[in-house]
């Protein structure tokens, strides 16, 4: 998928929400369990109820991979499911992979060959040589970690080099030698508020990912006000806050007015583009 | 399985040997494609070779998962047979992961309680609350990528901070506050040499997991002799040198006269212990 094809979705749907699939077997309805595969089903009827409100779906893999084989089934089928019946949707495998050239090879193939996904979170610590094989599938994107939502983002990435530039700094400068805005995003968490302005100098025209805004606390106003590019440039996740905004049988219809209530918000935010013009 | 455990298991076997099990379907012997499951069988035949010869197996998750579903059920396979017929062996599964908590503790399930691991290889990018869940396990071990064999590990890994430190020893230092060299070991590759001297005096005592000795050129003497410590520390990894020694049936015969040639030298570096002594 190109930019201009997601900024386009995002204008129709008035709404850059990435509707995370953290889908966690011990957290779903319990009358779902009776299903011959109750973590399919669970997010077929997310997707039914969330597809008009958001543009892009977030599969995190440990979810599914901490089940085993019948997870990795559960996924892939998902995957085929929205791939079919919502291809205008954007599909991130959330994987933080990253690893030498010949083995992030491998990895590119699980998503982007085998998988059917349009994105990878990648992780930049090994550098050049790990990102670049993700790099080389046409219309697929990498979307890097930069400054990431939770409390050891401060570890590392927030510390201060020799030369006075932070690290995740250093990432979204030296990356952008490999790839460009038309296939790298980042990841940059709603968490991080008062770093965004800063972020957009270094960054002005790339789309971020921003996980973060609801349980974890972040703000989505403040996301979209220091945040926005002339071609919005984000996607914002929320994951378990429409996943679980129900527990019952009507679990799908909660999940629905949960992404509509953020969309709404979205859509008002979205007005800001036209009053540049 | 205990420190102690391994260091024994070392001295028996006079070997710090790990091999690597990146097993790429399109390099193995055309014989064994005639096989129900063809990577199952080549590294059946891998691991009854090399046993004598090792202490450790690491498959690389990468490999297995450009395979699919059946590619994962291979990998659950090989590492179920490892388990029950060479319980000995300390198998670790490099994976590289490392994401916020709530995943993390997914990650960590895979591995610990679906997998069957000792050990499993995380990204240190995202700070404490991603590397913390997965030291929950008693007997379990986290890898933490310190200093890696890539170019890429110029990117960031080797950058100088406003303190004076790299940021792969700033990992060393700062990660030692949440496990010690029980819980924990690091990666440093081999084609770092230069580095290992200074690396034993910020963790005198962890054992390293040493990749790129073999094909990406590491030697293998000068890290024995700057990176063994008192309980040796080190598990050196080799993957396509041993796998891919040989190309027809006699594959797996060549791959253990490759372990065995490597298992001398490391018994000639494995005296020095007794001298220090």
């Amino acid at each position: 998928m190109t930019k201009q094809d997601l900024f386009q979705h995002i204008l129709q749907k008035q709404s850059f929400l990435c509707v995370g699939l953290d889908t966690d077997i011990e957290k779903i309805p319990p009358h779902l369990l009776r299903e011959q595969d109750p973590v399919f089903a669970f997010n077929q009827a997310i997707v039914e109820a969330t597809a008009p409100f958001c543009v892009a779906y977030k599969p995190n893999l440990a979810f599914y991979e901490s089940q085993g084989i019948e997870g990795q089934r559960s996924l892939e089928n998902i995957v085929a499911y929205i791939r079919r019946n919502y291809p205008e949707q954007f599909i991130i495998a959330d994987a933080k992979r990253g690893d030498i050239g010949n083995t992030s090879e491998r990895y590119a193939r699980a998503v982007f060959d085998h998988g059917e996904y349009d994105a990878v979170t990648v992780a930049p610590y090994m550098g050049e040589d790990s990102v670049k094989p993700f790099l080389i599938y046409p219309g697929k994107w990498v979307i890097l970690l930069a400054l990431t939502s939770n409390k050891g983002s401060q570890d590392f990435q927030l510390t201060t080099g020799a030369d006075g530039e932070k690290l995740y700094e250093k990432v979204l400068k030296r990356s952008q030698e490999w790839a460009g805005d038309e296939q790298m995003m980042y990841v940059v968490g709603a968490t991080n508020e008062d770093q965004f302005e800063h972020i957009r100098k270094i960054v002005p025209h790339h789309f971020l990912l921003v996980p973060g805004v609801g349980a974890q606390g972040g703000s989505l106003e403040k996301v979209a006000k220091y945040g926005m590019n002339k071609q919005c440039g984000l996607l914002v996740n929320s994951s378990r806050q429409i996943l679980y905004a129900d527990s019952t049988e009507k679990f799908a219809e909660a999940a629905a007015a949960e992404a509509q209530r953020i969309q709404k918000e979205m859509a008002i935010y979205l007005q800001w583009l036209k009053k540049e013009k």
